[in-house]
């Protein structure tokens, strides 16, 4: 969910490379280029409290390509608050996910970009930094945002191609990548809630 | 992560309730108001690309309240493609953790506002839905972003309060939520790359 193979729509030969079925890919895209509302994608998620700051979500389902799908991977996800803020730390915050999330989201990418171009990768690993003032949440501050004041992906990246050509592939995946564009650009959040005493 | 104690700070009698330790969290609100360098939070990850669009990430340490701190819940989570998307589905892929991350912090901080407000929950679900056009990712078309188009999250709560009373703490949590904060607004996202040939 994190790649750009626009530029790579008519290129050399292509063959599976770094665990990616590149004729594939390619195949999928001339798929929605010729067929667009194959493009249409709706991902879910249902979260449960359990009790405290502790809940967990589930992501299972989703449609898109014109049909209903169903993950077969793991699909539970707790979150919690630490300690240090009065939580049980049963699992990470919901804004280290965004963590998670970005550097996913660009890796993923760059694996699919790196087939695309060709260029064989030997390791990919990121580090990513949020800074957040918690005045804001916690309502001490109406000067302080809620969310992070900003955040840092660092990739490390070898392969068999020239450094600066491996520089292109993260810039590349970077500049496709839906994490990215929603976490710098943001989104509409709609928040409904049916409520019963109980 | 995701709550808004702000009006909370002078009221009634602070007992734990809904798994929340009442007391500690505002004797903790109390003591970053007294010392606000305690508010700053650095969250952190490591992600390492497995193979095609597999990848896994770490989530150990964080800094804040003046010092370091290590989880000791749950710490690795992988995200991948689809089969649909030519992945191999290991995991969800990186734009459901954004579904995760915030239905858990709305919810986190719906646990400790209703705590807060002497409201004793006995239900919090919540269902989350993405939609988003791959033609913005797949590089087929320059009017499509390549992010989620919207976002929505139904509440369906139940406590021992009205209705109105619980759907303004589901508003109080949005209103503080750090996740809704940066989904919505958005925030700075530096992306670097150390590149070697190997």
């Amino acid at each position: 969910m994190s790649n750009a193979l626009a530029a790579e729509t008519k290129p050399r030969q292509h063959v599976p490379l770094n665990g990616v079925d590149t004729p594939t890919l390619f195949a999928t895209i001339n798929a929605v280029k010729a067929q667009p509302e194959l493009a249409k994608f709706q991902f879910r998620a249902t979260n449960h409290w359990m009790t405290g700051t502790h809940n967990r979500t589930r992501i299972e389902t989703f449609s898109g390509a014109g049909s209903e799908h169903r993950h077969t991977g793991d699909v539970q996800f707790d979150a919690d608050h630490p300690a240090v803020l009065v939580g049980s730390d049963n699992a990470p915050t919901p804004v280290e996910f965004l963590l998670h999330a970005i550097a996913a989201c660009i890796t993923s990418g760059i694996g699919n970009i790196a087939a695309a171009r060709g260029v064989k990768l030997t390791e990919v690993e990121s580090t990513v930094e949020g800074d957040i003032d918690l005045r804001g949440i916690l309502g001490l501050s109406d000067e302080v945002r809620n969310g992070y004041e900003r955040m840092r992906v660092n990739f490390k990246i070898k392969g068999d191609a020239a450094p600066e050509k491996l520089r292109e592939i993260v810039e590349q995946s970077k500049a496709r990548s839906a994490v990215f564009d929603v976490l710098t650009r943001g989104t509409a959040v709609e928040v409904t809630a049916d409520c019963a005493t109980a």
